[in-house]
């Protein structure tokens, strides 16, 4: 079968002439072995083959127009992966649970924008991030992957990572301050749900028109090693709104203390009438070709009058080798420990309430 | 992330050389933020961001290997796609409804084919428009996107431009005349519903095995700023074919009228026992960087017997402003009235009968 | 429209600096008319547009990266394609029939890896093809395309080359031999179903934690024309788990002998209590700038006790016309013959037991 090669453009001539406007094709693929096991009455464990250990697995297409004067158009479509099984994620097309699409659907779920950039900032319409969620994929030293070290999943017992707009928004004008602004940056983001102006929630006279519109914001600052930024988001419900916020810290260290970054975050959501309260603290080293990374996280639920808060903490460590700058292996250990009737396991685990969940990935990145 | 850029080869020695024989990765993403409000009782309105107001966003595939001797070999992949929330558009499999796949997939519904060109022309086999909707995508100033100025989606109750066939077909076999025909162009088509031969409608003993089997052609002339064809087509249906017939013709004038493009278009279509009647007329006057155009629709239903013949008419009108070839913002109004009992409303709103839908739109699309 | 074309690295300089770390963009589309009948009470006849009759039809994004030192990583998403109404096909989750997705849905279903290989051999993990599916793809002269020829899915009547692990395998982890064993080459896979440690069968206490678990090797040599290949796999499951063995072998003889080819395959399965045997004998012959190939496959249900052995044997005969090295058209002829009560037909045909199904099919394929 004759193919075709995309070119490399990075080290040609070519390469040089398309800096300005260019299409690109990117992705990541990545899967590992992961063993979880639950303990207590009716715990399960489970071996299986996962994906996004370390990065999410990804298939994209994105490109930039130069339209002079600083300004340029662009585009990002980039499709989520679970590649274990060859299938995809589907997206949402109103914010709310009524709208996800069937399970394991190729969509461009991750992002789905056409946007125009210039001096004065960024204009994004489509699909995107929610400003709260940069937080915790920033400041957590292992990322947003679905592996058993990444603390997105675990960390929201209300829905404020994995609700319809925990991570991301359909339907979303974003505006991001432009780069220029020595070391401060932000970003603000409105989302409609686009209901009907007459919809009502089934079965009553409650207007739920407003029900998925989502409003959120996110400013920081970084320099000299330090990285801090605060967040918050609302999307609004007929059943009570979903409110996070968080603050996300990082500081990274000079040669003389090898590199050393240290990260933390502050994350706060609530739905109707419970809180829920989380913090993360985390550290990244450099070892050679690899990295040794690690994150303490503590989640806490606060239903209003209830005497018990389900508690879990988390902790997880891994190694990173780096192959290249686009592949490495990885082995993650984490344990979740359980308290005042939360029962929060590994992915593909069972645990009886207050026990705990363990788990080991060994897995391979491969980023293009 | 290392990223791989692919080669702009326009302006490359080594584009010269894939000019005969070339793959090709295109797409338009295309995004707007859209009000639209209806007016009487139990009517309701909805700001949303919409896609496709301009062109309809889409990525594709697409390559065509030179043969030698004047022939070539070509494929064509391309999927739609709701940028909005990240989604696509699912297909047909066999031209009739129990043949639609799940809301919001994605399927390169939009074109999916293989062929083969020649100096005989072209044949063309898979999934592809049908021919009467050309005249629709061409002699509508607003073309086929989605978009509130758009006539194509209130242009037609009976299905003749909505229904499984009103678009594209699946399963075709299409023959397209060669280019080199004095300004004479036309194609036929014949696309299979692929029912058993011993299919029968459910529940009864009337065979449907020849339901989804479509048939269309349509022949034009184009040349000295006339451009005018004529389009037919008939899907089987046991319940009550499916027939449709335009004519459409544009005429532009040259730099003295400042290139002005007048479009009409003059539609009929029928199923069963009730037919449907529907005129276009438009212009598009190139200002400056951009084009200013308009269109005034009007769709009559009449059902066999009936007293009154719900009426619906639409009036738009738009700027397009470009940013580059590739880039423009834009704007449109427009305004749909009822009468004899329509209630055709613009798209996201509800208008009661005899009332009217009117809306505006603001969106930038951008092609790669 | 814009375009942008990948450059066609082979017959560039550009290329050849490309030669160890790539990203390739390839496919097939393969559409053809095909008439199928079937005889006897209650047969069906159909003409319909197919896909697939001379190879899968696919889109595929490959690349691998060199690591230097003989190793490399490497990712492979293939999706296959029915193009003929623009569809997909979905994967399945966990190697079952309830992780089937939705029919028709777009997935990397033909092969979802990342892997790392070196002078030890590859590591892959993903979606792939299980080991005892190669006989098949190889020693069938019309290979494991949907069309009328390929003699995939009607050999084999329990589901070895049907069920969700007959071709293919999620959740897999295989080893593959270097290329450098002097002809001999090699390969293991473990796949996972992926079941709760504690999981039943539905309504009943039996467990079925391992349902889904496939495991598989295929050893060969290759050398002097010969090639031949013993392979063998098993998918637990607690209704009764499926055991496939099959033995491949080809011989090409010279140019005396007009570079004829010969193929055949013995196949074997088994479900619970159930055995099926299969066998295959073909023949490639190029003829000028085509090839005639023919196959002749037997198939027997040997159910356990039962009287009656239901036998199907199948006869094909085709013409593959090269316009290029990438594009061909073809034509095939094909009947299946039923004894014993069988009552296999060609796709898209219904026939009475005991009596015979036949059609014709005539397509083209491009390559990209």
């Amino acid at each position: 079968m004759k193919k075709y090669l995309i070119a490399l453009a990075a080290a040609s001539g070519a390469g040089a002439a398309l800096a300005q406007s260019s299409l690109t094709l990117f992705g990541v693929v990545d899967a590992a072995v992961t063993y979880t096991k639950g303990s207590g009455p009716g715990s399960a464990h489970k071996t299986q083959l996962s994906n996004s250990g370390n990065m999410f697995s990804r298939l994209g297409f994105r490109g930039t127009e130069d339209l002079g004067g600083g300004y340029s158009a662009n585009f990002w479509l980039e499709m989520g992966l679970q590649n274990d099984s060859a299938q995809g994620f589907p997206s949402n097309t109103n914010n709310q649970a009524s709208g996800n699409g069937p399970a394991g659907v190729l969509s461009f779920n991750r992002r789905s924008t056409v946007s125009l950039a210039g001096p004065f900032g960024e204009v994004r319409l489509g699909r995107d991030y929610v400003p709260a969620f940069w937080n915790t994929a920033i400041f957590d030293p292992f990322g947003t992957g679905s592996g058993i070290g990444a603390n997105q999943i675990y960390f929201s017992g209300l829905g404020g990572l994995v609700a319809p707009t925990g991570t991301r928004a359909s339907n979303s004008i974003g505006y991001l301050l432009p780069a220029s602004l020595g070391g401060f940056y932000g970003q603000v983001m409105y989302a409609m749900g686009e209901n009907d102006s007459n919809s009502v929630l089934p079965g009553t006279l409650v207007s739920n028109r407003h029900d998925g519109d989502h409003t959120g914001a996110r400013f920081g600052y970084q320099g000299g090693g330090l990285n801090v930024a605060l967040a918050t988001g609302r999307t609004r419900y007929a059943s009570g709104d979903l409110r996070v916020t968080n603050l996300g810290a990082s500081y990274t260290f000079d040669a003389s203390l090898m590199n050393l970054k240290l990260t933390s975050e502050l994350y706060k959501e609530s739905k109707g009438t419970t809180d829920a309260k989380g913090v993360l603290v985390g550290f990244q080293l450099p070892i050679g070709p690899g990295e040794i990374k690690a994150s303490y996280a503590r989640y806490r639920l606060e239903p209003a009058g209830a005497l018990l808060k389900p508690t879990s903490s988390k902790l997880a460590i891994g190694y990173v080798h780096n192959l290249s700058k686009r592949t490495a292996l990885y082995a993650t250990i984490a344990r979740i420990s359980n308290s005042n009737g939360a029962s929060q396991a590994l992915s593909g685990a069972i645990t009886a309430p207050n026990r705990a969940s363990s788990g080991t990935e060994f897995g391979m990145r491969h980023m293009f």
